[in-house]
């Protein structure tokens, strides 16, 4: 199996919660499990922004390098919202709307997965980040507390 | 550019510490970052461990998937070790002894890549964690505080 297959493979592990793949000791773990990745996210999303906005110079690969751990560890932070980890900044909503909650981190996972191909340019960078930070929003607004 | 070369790219980008790559606001979100990303690899290699040691039941698909998270996100905390960021649980060594850090993180770096062909059996799942295993606490024993 080449590397590209298992990585694909490890990422449909963590999109379906296998159970042996996503266990937690403990609740606490989870949150912090899906907080880490969600900051590492926001690290590498921040500079993005910050060259689609004009913030920082435009540099392509560092763009692309970027663009290529958000594609990746956005396919993380959902094993660790299994049942029974409420807590930390999400809302209770998650638990009681998954097909929404479902959708929209399917919806961020397919927009990420074009940023690596699209930060090759300012242009499409800019595009791409459009349709990732709506993404990133729509589902904060509704399932992270203030 | 395929993924694959991309992803290459971008780690290349972390490991060399692209100026550009690893900007961080502040000392604290290097902090954060390099300790979200250490904690998501405990994670899974806590769950490889449990397996290579008997203690959680052997299932290669997990395995795999686990391999393949630690592989690549084993790449990404050094970027948070950078100039001026002292604190958290590191010890001041890491900048004091920077070719003997580099030298761990690298010689981690090449035994994660060997996991995901290796998770597909027990007993080469075995022998690859005991390099890893053996890997993490010679850094950990080198340059993480009590």
């Amino acid at each position: 199996m080449n590397r590209l297959a298992s990585f694909t493979l490890a990422a449909a592990g963590v999109a379906l919660c296998l159970p042996a793949f996503a266990q937690f000791a403990k609740t606490e773990d989870a949150i912090k499990y899906r907080q880490s990745a969600m900051f590492i996210q926001s690290q590498h999303v921040g500079r993005l922004g910050a060259m689609a906005s004009g913030r920082a110079p435009f540099d392509a690969a560092a763009a692309v390098a970027n663009a290529q751990v958000v594609a990746e560890i956005s396919k993380l932070p959902w094993a660790g919202f299994g049942p029974g980890t409420e807590g930390g900044k999400a809302k209770p909503e998650i638990w009681k709307e998954q097909p929404k909650f479902k959708e929209l981190s399917e919806k961020l996972m397919a927009e990420t997965s074009k940023l690596p191909a699209a930060a090759g340019s300012l242009e499409t960078l800019k595009a791409a980040m459009a349709s990732v930070g709506g993404t990133c929003k729509s589902c904060h607004d509704s399932f992270q507390k203030e």
